[in-house]
């Protein structure tokens, strides 16, 4: 079926600050249909080891009314190579001073509705320095051992998307 | 910092066929902020094996310009338990016939941006019988070893947001 063309008739935009909306109208195949979706900057998750422990953070996430863990992340500044943007947002979130980044990948967080990529990150930290979190962000830092984390994701209790993601290609590499 | 407190003030929605884009203006420990998401239907993604091997689909995802490898998925109906949705869906798509279906708990996908739910499960399928995809889905399905899986997963050729969260759910559990 890849030869099937998908070809944009029209689009119409609308943008806030945190997203734009798109409605595309698309010939597919010779056949009219509409796609929505948010266009989302690119941005970067880091699965974080601070000397031997997995660095988590407890965030409110508005959207789903409550407290979730994650991994540190963030988004990529203009002109900014993902890989600095982790370095970047790690330091800026935790204080974790990377001696070591090493690159897991891109994920796609719901490609039916959203163009949102996240690129993900392994890194290995021993320094930390000052964190210099935004005014709007929230949230606790905690650190927890490789088994620990593992029965979070096991058991359900880690439930963030590109999150488990990073643990997905962090387990493939054995 | 989990006793601080958000209390919406007000709300703007704006509703298309494939979610809504809610605005809300909320106090945060008594600072105004605006938080832009989108709400979109709860869902179902299915980690599937038939007679050993992985279920994968690819499909043309708009949003992201290209061809996906994905794990079979869909919408949970008005009235659905995820579980009904996941033995439909599955069905539907690809025609496998469930011996046997496994919750592998919750993921949200983007909590940043979306309050979106995919409900995870593992099948295991030995029957197929006819699928009826809906006319706009436009997807391949293909089988795959799991160590050819695994590999997908290792390159980075995989990046199914739900799909890598369905697999970390799966290797947790040894």
């Amino acid at each position: 079926m890849e030869d099937c063309e998908f070809r944009r008739i029209s689009t119409e935009r609308s943008e806030n600050a945190r997203f734009t909306v798109v409605k595309d109208l698309v010939s597919v195949g010779g056949h009219l249909q509409p796609f929505y979706y948010t266009e989302i900057r690119e941005g970067v998750c880091i699965l974080t080891f601070y000397k031997e422990k997995i660095a988590l953070l407890k965030e409110y996430r508005y959207p789903v009314s409550s407290w979730q863990w994650e991994i540190p992340g963030g988004i990529v500044d203009p002109g900014e190579t993902p890989e600095h943007a982790a370095v970047r947002e790690l330091r800026e979130e935790t204080g974790f001073l990377c001696d070591e980044i090493t690159p897991l990948g891109g994920v796609y967080t719901s490609f039916g509705s959203s163009n949102e990529k996240i690129n993900l990150f392994l890194a290995r930290c021993t320094k930390r320095g000052g964190a210099s979190p935004e005014p709007a962000e929230v949230f606790d830092l905690y650190l927890f051992s490789e088994d620990e984390f593992k029965e979070m994701v096991r058991n359900g209790a880690f439930m963030h998307g590109a999150g488990l993601a990073a643990w997905a290609r962090y387990v493939s590499r054995g």
